[in-house]
């Protein structure tokens, strides 16, 4: 049985031959999409000397008072020749007159009509507050590499080096469908043994959080007919990925992985060393030179929801080259027990005191409590090495 | 002058007074959307005594081998009448039978043909591994709590309480209007001292990550009349939020803070002791005992993102009482200068090193550096009594 390290990696490999398609937008239609091509600058940033602040524009001397004899703002430059002892209030972001080489902020100066007096105690330096044409960017410089997600930082960016449509990669088709007997609809209420069906749910919000594209296919029940038949239908369409919930444990009607393999689906592993989410199965279907990944997480909804969190969301993190923050280092707040050695991840509820983490994880833990996993915003990683732990110790949380 | 603190609780304090509208959903079209009533579990959660684990029923006692007559999986119930040396094959979240009260998982026992034999020094419980029916909620308690954002961890638990249509809060009408002689559209090349719009897809992209709906308005020439006519107009309309940037500073053409105070916008504020930022005007408009709050964030793209996440970020999460983890303590990694007494809000890159978070801020910090912006990960925040910063100080870091 592999252990949750070697698990990843063997997914990361599978990841790494996905051949990512692309798709042009809008740049408003692009949000939160991964640009697929590294954007040039095609003028320089920015494109003239322009004020860094309010301020007034003087050619810099040991003077200390000015005469006001005009203004500039941004986008109604105009062509002043000043004298030394000239000034023109300059507006942030406006074009610097061609004489003046300095600019000095509004709150250091009082102005008297059209004197302009240095407050006391006030230096000036000659070139301060002036941001040179190129500062932030030379034409034909990378602006804004590829694997970077268009988001509101990114975009302004997109938008200065004149990119009316960003080429993005496209979403990954991620299709849902959840197995079990015990199934039922949302809008019919439980008799005897069943449960109504939710992983199809969160596993749908779950692809939505990372911007890839869901699609449910609903649940089925455990007949090995149906279901074979319903994975060759999935097979055969573009999906890119396939997730199952159910059937991969050790019932009788566990028949998932061994429809899997009927199928074609090429088995890298089946059960990983960890708690919850231990029988997970994962395997790739290759047809016509494209590659499908599946993913057969266990049917319980915690189990399945932390699975995809340590397992799909990383992977496609990692497909994307996204960085993002998601773990943080905290204090236990309470003893954990943990008596075997498989890798746990314990639902946690992560909060800042001051300049330091901290970590409740009162819950019971038991794999299957749902409003328990609702109200947690992390899951504590315990690696298989560790066992009890106490209130004081670090522990890396997961961020859900 | 406001500080940081004042203006943010005057902005909070409108923000109270907004009526906030519901809609109802399907589950799906529900997920990142903020749910309006709480919702309480219909039927026992779970709604049966079952295994928490893949395993062994037996009705407890100081055996250490049973003779395994049977399996219950699950959605596949079935009345076993055991005897005390019997057991039955139990998968996670099956139902217990009637005559068993424990359950000893797999890897605990060997099993050789039908006879299950209990591990060398494994040790078992009665009661063990039996998730009680309403163990995670009763009927009749509440599941989820209005004012909770429907994410994958949420979704389920909605689902499992039979909630087929939610009724969301409404998205804020956000309507963004770019002002500047100094502004072209993305599609044309700049000349003179013309940028290409920015800040209206940087903001729109700000409102989108919140979950709002933006209304992107263009951008418009610093023409007090045509200015005047415009902001007239969206008033006139059912947004929510109307956000400005630029002609609020101190150039003759900064027309905006009289527009609004000749269409009836009553000023809350104009001008906070920050940096970058400080020219931003916030308004009240009110007609037909509605009210639409008004932002007027400076135009320099840089600034107008930052005011955004320091002032109308907190306040959206504050008005649907989000709790979303916005800001990590660092060790800062270089020295920073600041010589005045206004709040800063530095661009920085956060990066965690083993267990502690480290933010680097080399930027040159001209507020209008779209570049560095584009690359940082959060806002240094340093408050007003503070100056220069060392290597090694701890610092607040917003994160955006």
């Amino acid at each position: 049985m592999n252990n949750y390290d070697e698990a990843l990696e063997i997914i990361k490999r599978e990841f790494r031959e996905i051949k990512l398609l692309t798709e042009e937008h809008d740049l408003y239609d692009a949000i939160d999409r991964v640009i697929a091509e590294d954007i040039t600058a095609d003028i320089d940033l920015p494109p003239f000397d322009n004020s860094a602040v309010d301020g007034y524009a003087i050619s810099y001397s040991n003077k200390n008072e000015w005469k006001i004899i005009g203004e500039v703002s941004a986008g109604n430059y105009q062509t002043y020749q000043l004298k030394p002892e000239d000034a023109v209030l300059i507006t942030t972001g406006s074009k610097i007159p061609i004489t003046t080489d300095t600019v000095i902020p509004i709150e250091d100066v009082e102005v008297d009509g059209s004197i302009l007096r240095l407050k006391k105690n006030v230096i000036i330096e000659k070139g301060m507050n002036i941001r040179p044409k190129g500062n932030d960017l030379q034409k034909n410089q990378i602006a804004v590499q590829k694997f970077t997600k268009i988001d509101s930082k990114v975009i302004s960016v997109l938008a200065s080096c004149g990119i009316e449509k960003a080429k993005v990669f496209r979403k990954l088709q991620t299709a849902i469908l959840a197995t079990g007997d015990e199934l039922i609809p949302v809008n019919e209420k439980p008799t005897e043994d069943k449960i109504r069906v939710s992983n199809i749910y969160s596993l749908y919000a779950a692809v939505k959080e990372l911007n890839q594209s869901p699609i449910s296919l609903g649940f089925i029940k455990d007949s090995k007919e149906l279901l074979q038949q319903k994975i060759k239908e999935v097979l055969d369409t573009n999906v890119d990925l396939l997730i199952t919930t159910g059937g991969v444990s050790v019932g009788k009607y566990d028949y998932l992985k061994e429809i899997f393999n009927e199928v074609g689906v090429v088995e890298k592993f089946w059960k990983v060393n960890i708690k919850p989410g231990k029988p997970i199965y994962f395997g790739v279907y290759s047809k016509n030179n494209s590659k499908k990944l599946v993913f057969g997480l266990p049917g319980n909804p915690v189990s399945s929801l932390v699975t995809f969190n340590i397992f799909i969301k990383p992977a496609i993190e990692y497909l994307y080259k996204l960085k993002t923050i998601n773990s943080i280092n905290a204090i236990l707040n309470n003893d954990l027990k943990k008596k075997d050695g498989k890798r746990h991840f314990l639902r946690g509820i992560l909060e800042q005191e001051g300049s330091e983490w901290k970590v409740i994880s009162k819950f019971s833990q038991s794999s299957g409590n749902l409003v328990e996993m609702s109200k947690a915003n992390c899951l504590i990683e315990i690696v298989e090495e560790k066992r009890n732990l106490s209130k004081g110790d670090n522990v890396k949380c997961i961020l859900i």
